[in-house]
């Protein structure tokens, strides 16, 4: 039973049945021995900044599409049924963007619906970038070096491992002349894709019932939990997402925050999932 | 009489008669208020530190072009006499790229050579980048905000406020959904091309040979020292460039050097430069 995950809207319980995998990479890249005078050596010295900026901006077409060969091999698509239950779900765009500030949301694939995009379709983001003078005020370098973070959440049935390999051959293939670029893989995940008609699943939302007085929805989600993919693989368990996290709670974010009201409701969910699995194991 | 610049090569007194002019900028990307979560939000919110990478990237072209719209315009071609003379020049490609670490001079448009690239063709370079985290390890969000600074070398007859509208409206242009992009102008200044007959360099020919026993080239410079046009534009002077540094002086680099030797002679060439003009205007 695993509990990081949230609700899918204040009021709707949910059973997450899906997750997104990671990899995550450090992405360095050098030029000249020293940062150098950007005068005297602007046209004459590849510079890293700009090419990790091309590098970086290579790693995904004008649709959105991450361009890394091979990178789609393994995607496997959501079903019919599961794209129309997320259409139906009380998912409002408008809402989620002006939380963040934003007039619209505009990542990934532009012409896909937005949850599919974020709970079916594997993405690439830079996570950190840095090179360079960045002080304030003016310095006519051009650096040294110039380095990125870059992750991809992952969809089930792609593996961590060949992607690794992947992005290292695009990272390869996308260098240009005089420039030495070095990938360092760091976390990685596979992604996890549940049956959602499992026993422990049956279990727990009859629990939500008996805690909420609600019905959990099915739902996937973008995020990754990596020990969810250990128990179903190694253990040979199938496990159950049940969380109580509410879309507010502003996760990795600052000021994270969870709710008295979710964490009573969600201990007594909790113990309603023990004892559901108790009474269906005495038959 | 200005001295900041350097001998195109030990024992090879220089006297520069151009020097780049300079745009810089601050180019801040901003997308969700906060940092987010790269699963729950990734495909859903468009990353500003991929958003910025892409607006660097498209600022050239395959060739090493600016792609900024009239960047070119004012641009004056170097004259087949000067192209010819520098061809001539004692200009080791080769050692310079070993001195930099580099297996050779990849900067700039590819097709031309490396002194008319650093001498007679406007350079844009990001000189440093940040955003997001950028501390060790791995973070997974999708940042709020990135930024770099960004700058240009210009050439004759290219005018720093033009060129800074062209990049102000080349990053509307390539501002994606979603984002905000402000650009601040920072430094600035024109290219200067000097006549290279004035009294004022014959003297300083002259000079050099009484200090240093040998004439001078008459050499262009990639880097810029704005008063030089200032000087040009509102004294109605021209400028004479005698200055003594090596080109292993590494200028605005860590551990820059000025040998003794050239001090010493530098001063006495500074002291003929003087006698020279007196003896000139005495008729």
């Amino acid at each position: 039973v695993v509990s990081d995950s949230s609700f899918f809207a204040e009021g709707v319980p949910s059973i997450i049945y899906a997750l997104r995998g990671l990899t995550y990479f450090e992405l360095t890249v050098d030029g000249p021995g020293r940062d150098v005078h950007s005068g005297l050596y602007g046209g004459l010295v590849a510079n890293p900044a700009n090419a990790l900026a091309k590098m970086i901006a290579d790693m995904h077409d004008a649709t959105g599409r991450v361009t890394i060969p091979g990178f789609y091999d393994d995607v496997v698509r959501p079903t019919d049924e599961e794209l129309l239950a997320w259409s139906r779900l009380p998912f409002d765009q408008a809402k989620v963007a002006a939380d963040l500030g934003l007039d619209r949301l505009a990542g990934g694939e532009a012409h896909l619906p937005a949850l599919e995009r974020c709970w079916a379709r594997p993405t690439l983001d830079c996570n950190g970038i840095v090179g360079g003078y960045t002080a304030p005020g003016a310095k006519t370098i051009i650096p040294a070096r110039a380095s990125a973070k870059i992750s991809m959440r992952l969809v089930a049935n792609q593996d961590p491992e060949r992607i690794v390999k992947a992005f290292q051959q695009f990272v390869a293939a996308h260098t240009p002349a005089s420039i030495r670029a070095t990938v360092c893989p760091m976390a990685k995940g596979r992604p996890v894709l549940l049956k959602t008609d499992s026993p422990a699943i049956r279990a727990a939302r009859r629990a939500y019932v008996e805690a909420f007085g609600r019905d959990a929805v099915l739902i996937r989600c973008g995020a990754s939990v990596p020990v969810t993919e250990l128990i179903q693989r190694i253990l040979g368990l199938e496990a159950v997402m049940m969380g109580f996290g509410l879309p507010d709670g502003r996760p990795h974010s600052p000021n994270e925050r969870l709710s008295l009201q979710q964490v009573y409701c969600g201990a007594m969910a909790a113990a309603a999932l023990l004892n559901n699995l108790a009474a269906d194991a005495a038959g």
